[in-house]
């Protein structure tokens, strides 16, 4: 079938949830999408690895297909939506269509968050485009807010909830008094863990999703190994309790910051302690929530689905619009110019000051909080709060301290000499505590 | 001065708080919203009423005029950002420079909402656009997520916090336990309260935007004459209180509702009691939210300032960069066809029901509760909670009732045969409750 005014011919790679979550909506829905972009989406072919394997969907004969170079190749196809996942084929695909001069709609987050910078290039340079709203927090439109909506603004700090499984963990044990291992199960029963959990219950999920809110913000592409990633492995029950006797609860935060007068870019992924009378503590099981602090149009909250099958396909859709629409108009892609006050430089340990919660396992005998208080203090970091809580049955104890600001690298230092002590027992937690809003 | 590629001629109309902030954004970051949109935005001209008049900022000789003909007449301007205000003057010039095929970017509600059929029909059949996003919640970018990011889904509800005025009044009388009156005070000295009042104390600027996202949502304009429409000026200390003990807070909560199987549409703007642990009841100070309840994205949340100058600008900026976007590639106007599922019918007094809190004043007398609580009997109105106070001071008391579901038809004729019982003593509050989210 040739190109025409009608149709646009677009090419699926991947049939998995998300895959048959878009082809659901382009069946449902197809009328009116095609009323809003002028032109209908007609889906060329689809790319499985096996197209014997039972679907959900049903697909007319002859539109699966295991080899994607006939859907890559053909010049009709204009528009290539990348379901597939992984940073393998998903790449080279990405680079053959965009090469080609496609546009290419990716939920892909690590695909961006590790090749973005060359894909960007290449769609410029050949005259496509790469839209990838899908890509962070699902169907909350956070990426067309940032790009477009608050257009004219600057951010200062942009932190929020973005890894969904991580939120419903943490909700879960705090609400149930449930150990990790039991939620995990149950999420993992639900179908919400990754299948490399580690992108989950590490941080890196989160942490590629910040890369590319970074890039958004910022106009520049941080590497994860440039960042501070920790997941919830650590958080503990006991740590749920002290940080609410605080008035705190920890959540799994992403956070951008420009920090000092020239504006250094620092991110983290971490669990963090969030005042419990602000909103990011309302957003409990799996939604996410970003905030933007714009300098504008002031503090924007986005809260919604981060993920699951209905609100990525919603997310995938309005970018297939947004693609039909500069196919219909014929749009001219967009260079991305880094701007004036984009952040070039990276902030060290010694630029990141903020309060810290640390929870120390130590012996249960006298004078321990005397030596970490002195170490504390040796170091020139200040306490504003101490909690401590024997655990009898083993003779040790909980020892939670809550700092004044101050940085991350004198604090590590700190924490090393501490680590040394013999009445510090195994690992601790160390939690960024943030500011009321 | 001819039209060249390098840059988009744009007349300005109005230069009050949001114009200025409006000329002093594109003065500011001028080079990176060309960066954006390929070409500059170039004021052409500022229409204003007395060009004479002090202002904040300093325009060039010979751009401030009084007489708009010149603009609106030229035809190298193609984009017209109508910030005057008021519904007479800003519809000749709309109506003109649609006519003219110009494209119009407006923050203007009342117009909108009084003329947006007509207006949009104007723009579609000369092949302009119409551009609004300063309309609706100042900086937070909704009218963007219910057109472009959540395109794909149907809302079967949407509410939320439209009028930053009345929320701020609500917040401040809650948290210090102040009057109404002495608020409001503060209010207008803050610049907070428009030059007419009613349109922030009565409801009528949150209608206009509801109005505004029903239409977005529906794709019909309802006139407020069909909605129902009440202010924040019966709300009491009292009933903040009583409301509190039944575990909610009172705001004032702009509705969009789909209705029975076939989806009548019921609209309304009144003080409604959301539940304490609920999102929206965080919302405080002169903050706006909305709660998209998107089929397929899930519940969306926005939140952030909804008006002032710099979060109305930022706003009106994004509608520019939009403009200048479609000007660049010479993107044809879309039309907005009725699609599918969209209601056509506007729901009766008998299809909208909820739960109810009602306060009555009453005389402090035995059998009054009996009377009061027969006649709601009567009318088949089962009745969940009732709170009594007495005020001993002039012998009345406060009844308090909080309804199971039933219809606004039913409680009003219930409510019509109890006004008129001696031992109920002037007026009354009737708000709906919000189910749990």
């Amino acid at each position: 079938m040739s190109n025409n005014e009608q149709n646009i011919r677009i090419g699926l790679l991947g049939l998995g949830t998300v895959g048959q979550g878009v082809w659901k909506l382009l069946e449902s829905r197809g009328d009116e999408l095609a009323l809003e972009i002028g032109a209908r989406l007609v889906v060329a072919g689809v790319v499985v690895r096996d197209a014997s394997r039972k679907r959900e969907v049903d697909l007319p004969d002859g539109l699966l297909t295991e080899d994607p170079s006939g859907i890559l190749e053909d010049p009709d196809v204009r528009i290539i939506c990348e379901l597939a996942g992984g940073t393998e084929d998903a790449l080279l695909w990405t680079r053959q269509a965009l090469t080609a001069g496609k546009t290419v709609v990716t939920a892909n987050k690590a695909l961006l968050c590790d090749h973005g910078e060359e894909l960007m290039e290449m769609a410029e340079k050949h005259g496509g485009r790469l839209f990838f709203e899908a890509s962070v927090a699902g169907g909350i439109p956070v990426i067309k807010a940032l790009r477009e909506g608050l257009v004219v603004n600057r951010f200062d700090r942009i932190y929020g909830i973005l890894n969904g499984t991580s939120n419903y963990i943490l909700t879960r044990m705090e609400r149930e008094k449930a150990q990790f291992e039991a939620v995990l199960g149950d999420a993992r029963d639900l179908g919400y863990v990754e299948a490399d959990e580690s992108l989950d219950l590490d941080g890196w999920d989160a942490a590629h999703k910040t890369v590319i809110l970074a890039w958004l913000a910022h106009r520049k592409w941080i590497s994860t190994d440039e960042m501070i990633v920790e997941g919830i492995r650590k958080v503990t029950l006991d740590d749920m309790q002290f940080s609410q006797e605080m008035g705190y609860r920890i959540k799994l935060i992403a956070s951008i910051r420009l920090l000092g007068t020239d504006g250094r870019l620092a991110l983290s992924v971490r669990p963090t302690l969030v005042p419990l009378d602000s909103l990011m503590a309302d957003v409990s099981d799996a939604f996410n929530a970003v905030r933007l602090e714009a300098d504008i149009a002031g503090p924007t909250v986005l809260i919604g689905r981060g993920a699951g099958q209905d609100p990525t396909a919603s997310a995938v859709i309005s970018d297939l619009v947004d693609a039909g629409r500069a196919q219909v108009n014929q749009t001219q892609s967009r260079s991305r110019a880094v701007r004036e006050g984009d952040a070039t430089e990276l902030a060290s340990l010694e630029d990141i000051s903020q309060e810290y919660y640390i929870r120390l396992n130590v012996a249960d005998r006298s004078g321990v909080l005397a030596e970490v208080a002195g170490a504390f203090s040796r170091s020139g970091i200040s306490i504003a709060t101490v909690i401590q809580r024997d655990h009898e049955e083993d003779r040790t104890a909980s020892l939670v301290l809550a700092t004044h600001a101050c940085s991350e690298a004198t604090l590590r230092s700190a924490l090393e000499i501490i680590g040394r002590e013999d009445s510090v027992l195994g690992d601790f937690l160390v939690c960024p505590i943030l500011d009321p809003e």
